[in-house]
């Protein structure tokens, strides 16, 4: 039974990747201007591989309200091309200063900085010009609640304040319940958004958005610190960029500070506990409570 | 008649210009975690001064359509924050590299590069948070209209693309006819946006909407060229930016292929025709009319 839902779940993965990335096909032209290096930047950040994720999360949590997937397919493109353009702008050298990224040049190795921060400035843009389109739902009011809540958990009190608060923790020493703050608004919005978005889409109630806020919430934690393991862990081939970049930096992680026996329980327990948050959907939910076993088991 | 234009055209500018910064001053709190130093740096590159042009473009065409002020002035703070977002990330030195912005130091050589690329990414998010927001308009299409407007302005398509065309030209030759486009795309089109979002608010009709687009195209590239005069007969005291840049850069501008006299002719023929899109508004747009003029005679 187990193995099914594993197997349903990669499947799953597999299809998402496969319709999400025809969306940003599509929206990603090649030009043949003079600006046309800015466009092939950025497809290379964003068709260059990837997990896709939070895509998998907003189709499956679409689902749950029956939304249908070109909907749901084009705001998990509007969150993977923020995701994406996060990594190109932390990537850059004036910031974690990485020349590797899903095992290929970072995109300021490949091109250049200032096309590099072009590109994560055009991708962000683009992915709010995605969600206010028309053809991402009919009603106004759906479009730019998605609009207000990606921009809320992307910027300053989200994503951007992570980013900020990680550059800070060169510097000062932060406890768990600083890495846990860290980490919530560094990766935990956007995971959270994306298992919100379904909810937007399908003009859900309260109780089952607070149900999907919770299993986020637990499953971003988890998420993270197995990201943490894997710095400690994993190899740069497994991976597909630099490993042990934390430690090198002198900054506190879960797993500097727990350990990482303890970090892996505690991976475990959180991934066990978001797990709970979903009982009001029943079978339907079945492939997110998978979603939070490959989070910790994951290699890269 | 002209005179007392002119003083209406000053008032309204402050009047914009304290109006608009009451609500920029608002929705950039100070905050007191580590991350402080973002919304420090956010602050410092949207509150230390600036013309304010494009807000007051927001507040005039809306004012034609009879919007609220509290509306235009959230959609005028939405539009500032993008061209400061622009204005933070041009001047870093993998772009234009410069260390002085309205008389004071840019935004990485008062804090840092790291800082001044998330402040960028924070200021544009913000705004397009701002638009979505339900305060900023009952209507749900009509914020979710303003999103897309101003995004496809600012993005790949418009703005972005604009920056990565001028970095360009710095390697191919431009004629007339491939700087218009480039500053179409690099300062036009949020131009352009700024003259349609009163429109865009007050759900005119197609031919008010034209109407403004046709203003906003000749008084963008008349805002353009008289900008390229500045930098070349304007000093560092007037502009308090640098001047010179872009004959050092040999980058071709109106100037460089036109000659100081055409260029004037041509900014000034270009602001007489902006204001004859405007025939269909009779009074209403007499600070519209009267902004053509501004355009072209500004020290900075």
């Amino acid at each position: 039974m187990a193995k099914t839902t594993a197997l349903a779940l990669e499947k799953a993965l597999r299809e998402t990747t496969r319709d999400v990335e025809q969306v940003l096909e599509k929206i990603l032209p090649l030009e043949d201007e003079h600006e046309a290096r800015l466009f092939d930047s950025m497809r290379y950040a964003t068709l260059g591989g990837g997990k896709r994720f939070r895509p998998f999360l907003v189709v499956q949590s679409a689902t749950l309200f029956s939304v249908s997937r070109a909907s749901s397919l084009r705001v998990a493109a509007a969150v993977e091309l923020v995701h994406c353009y996060s990594l190109v702008h932390d990537d850059l050298p004036a910031m974690d200063d990485d020349e590797l990224r899903r095992g290929q040049p970072t995109v300021h190795k490949q091109f250049d900085e200032a096309t590099a921060i072009l590109a994560g400035d055009a991708l962000l843009t683009l992915a709010f010009e995605l969600l206010a389109d028309p053809q991402t739902h009919e009603n106004g009011n759906v479009r730019a609640e998605l609009v207000g809540a990606l921009a809320g958990a992307a910027g300053a009190h989200g994503m951007v304040g992570g980013q900020m608060l990680d550059l800070a923790a060169e510097t000062i020493e932060l406890d768990v319940g600083g890495i846990t703050r860290l980490q919530r608004l560094k990766t935990g919005a956007l995971i959270a958004f994306s298992c919100e978005a379904g909810a937007i889409l399908g003009r859900a109630s309260t109780e089952p958005r607070e149900a999907l806020r919770g299993y986020a919430h637990d499953l971003g934690l988890s998420f993270q610190i197995a990201d943490d393991l894997l710095d400690v862990e994993g190899t740069i081939e497994e991976t597909g960029k630099a490993v042990g970049k934390d430690a090198a930096a002198g900054k506190a992680t879960f797993v500097s500070i727990l350990g990482v026996e303890r970090a892996r329980e505690q991976a475990n327990l959180l991934a066990k506990q978001s797990v709970e948050h979903l009982a009001i959907f029943d079978g339907d939910a079945d492939l997110l409570r998978e979603a939070a076993s490959f989070v910790v088991d994951r290699k890269r």
